[in-house]
């Protein structure tokens, strides 16, 4: 494990970025994507991707400079065609304008198309809730899960999020995908040799499973059962068949080198001030929150969190006493800094505080 | 067991309704939200709901005339203030709004304030996708659940639905609650003496726990964990919060016969045109369906379905074949009949045959 700075991240992120012909501020963009992933304690959406996005860029899957479009405007209702760029930069581009609109029309929708994997949603439904909206973002994937029933990967797992201005706290946050859990714990049960529970996997006939060994061979099964899977349905209608993007079987995942992919996304926001006053809205956030932290404590607990808490306490400390990266990441780093001639990001000294061993356990699950 | 028709159950719900003041057309709708949710196989929100709204505005807690107002008009974002009216009502007339505006500016929201139960999210939101556009309703509803790590019900089970149109398949839709499972599968499991699967309750000490017993006198978990929980209170903010309507704590259930109810909803509604063409959207979603219909199947399932095709096909054998009404509900039915002087439902023929006794299993958690 080692450990560097935000700062040092951003910097070593955005050249090597920029050394593949991505323009500087859409390198820093994507950047900052990743070391916020990073600080909110999501390491599976953080510095690990960036060797991903640009083998994409070199294949040519993905194009280096955003070059969007708007095929379709309606004053409310918009079409932003991505055009293949980064989806972290077509979709920074599309708040601008899901912001402007609400803004104007009380309500707006931007239908993403031709988009590619964004990282996480959260990065812009918070930008979104902080110019005090609330915002709803749906995304398709690449095929990941059986329909309930199945046994062959054809949904994706679509992430969505929602958020929405909270006062003093900010913003509340929510950002899943649909599967029951990651795949990498179950990985890590099979190095354990530990079973898994109930409800995370199928084996490769699509029967349910416990066994780790033959859940990898097998399926990840949807959150919740057949809702999950029903939701996954759902939020691809919205991101890929009503955006005019690719949907269902046709998206490529961020783990291919090679082929467009099509991911769609949908902005949904909601300019608070047209339904209430923000003052108001405020402060009834407030007393959600409040009602729900200071409701008693099961067994074992020591704290309950609202929505997007945990990123946040996580982000405060980690800013603080920088970013561990694991060692499979640096290896990949040090890679591209070969490749790049970009220096490697400066190491800051390991030795955890047990202050740093505390981030909050990575409660998302997409991937 | 008794078995009636739709058309007798629509009958005696709406007699009933407007022996107790509701007027004849309301308490028709009432009556049809009733027997459709009979008729999709969900009995859970069906005529054995019929005596608790009555009993609500026979407390006064529900005006049985809805005299809804618009108190907020901003074009695209319209509030619409149900003044206590049944949520059935409420609803319905929310649903006229929102089609209207999203046909106007292509999206809209409806958010509404102090409306009630309103029975199943689908009833209504598969009336938008019928009209050829995209929607989206959250509701909240009175406290269920802990928040993740507590152990006093504090949020609601806060259903969603997101439906859409499906050319020749007619609509998809999804229709959810964010609890784990139903309380009725639990009392069932601790009459047979089974124990509970992990996931979906915590005993009164908020501790996981298998034994249904300790179920009952615990807390109904959410649906995937703390994602359930964070699905639930975000849904609180879209309809309560935002809305100008009750929320948290506040929220009375229909379970109650007194206190205003001061459940709000969202509506978010997008005409398809607005985005796509209406062919080219159904064609795409001809395609998604088929995608997923045409996955090999797992080992012992028969067919895959898409959100919503099971309860089609419930509906259409259930329309042939008369509902049936568990005794319970039907003794519930007898006292209404009493109390108003309405003829009870007239009764078909008991006996089942195979293909009745097929009807899918209520896959709809929601309370």
């Amino acid at each position: 494990m080692r450990r560097a700075s935000a700062a040092e991240l951003r910097r070593f992120a955005s050249s090597v970025s920029q050394s593949h012909g991505v323009p500087p501020d859409e390198a820093d963009l994507l950047a900052d994507t990743l070391v916020v992933a990073e600080l909110w304690g999501h390491a599976s959406h953080g510095m690990l991707r960036l060797p991903w996005y640009v083998d994409r860029i070199v294949s040519g899957a993905t194009e280096p400079a955003c070059h969007e479009s708007i095929p379709l405007d309606h004053g409310a209702v918009v079409v932003l065609d991505g055009n293949n760029g980064l989806g972290q930069v077509v979709s920074q581009r599309a708040v601008g304008v899901a912001i402007e609109r609400a803004r104007e029309h009380g309500i707006s929708a931007v239908g993403v198309r031709n988009s590619g994997h964004f990282g996480t949603a959260a990065y812009f439904t918070r930008q979104i809730a902080e110019a005090g909206c609330v915002s709803i973002l749906a995304t398709n994937a690449s095929p990941a899960m059986a329909p309930w029933g199945g046994r062959e990967k054809r949904i994706g797992t679509n992430p969505w999020s929602i958020a929405a201005p909270a006062g003093d706290a900010g913003v509340t946050v929510l950002d899943i995908a649909n599967t029951a859990v990651a795949r990498g714990k179950i990985y890590l049960a099979d190095e354990k040799n530990l079973p898994i529970p109930e409800g995370w996997a199928a084996d490769a006939d699509g029967a349910p499973t416990t066994d780790a060994k033959a859940a990898i061979d097998g399926l990840i099964l949807p959150m919740a059962g057949h809702k999950g899977y029903i939701i996954s349905f759902m939020m691809d209608v919205l991101a890929g068949v009503l955006t005019g993007s690719a949907f269902g079987r046709d998206v490529v995942g961020p783990y291919h080198q090679s082929g467009r992919s099509g991911v769609g996304h949908l902005f949904i926001t909601i300019d608070v001030a047209s339904m209430l006053d923000a003052d108001d809205f405020a402060a009834r956030m407030a007393r959600l929150i409040d009602e729900v932290k200071s409701t008693p404590l099961a067994a074992g607990v020591e704290e309950i969190f609202y929505p997007g808490e945990i990123e946040d306490r996580n982000a405060a400390r980690i800013e603080r006493q920088g970013i561990a990266v694991a060692d499979d990441t640096w290896t990949s780093l040090e890679e591209l800094a070969v490749r790049t001639g970009v220096p490697l990001p400066a190491e800051l000294p390991i030795e955890l505080t047990a202050e740093a061993a505390g981030t909050i356990a990575d409660s998302r699950e997409s991937a």
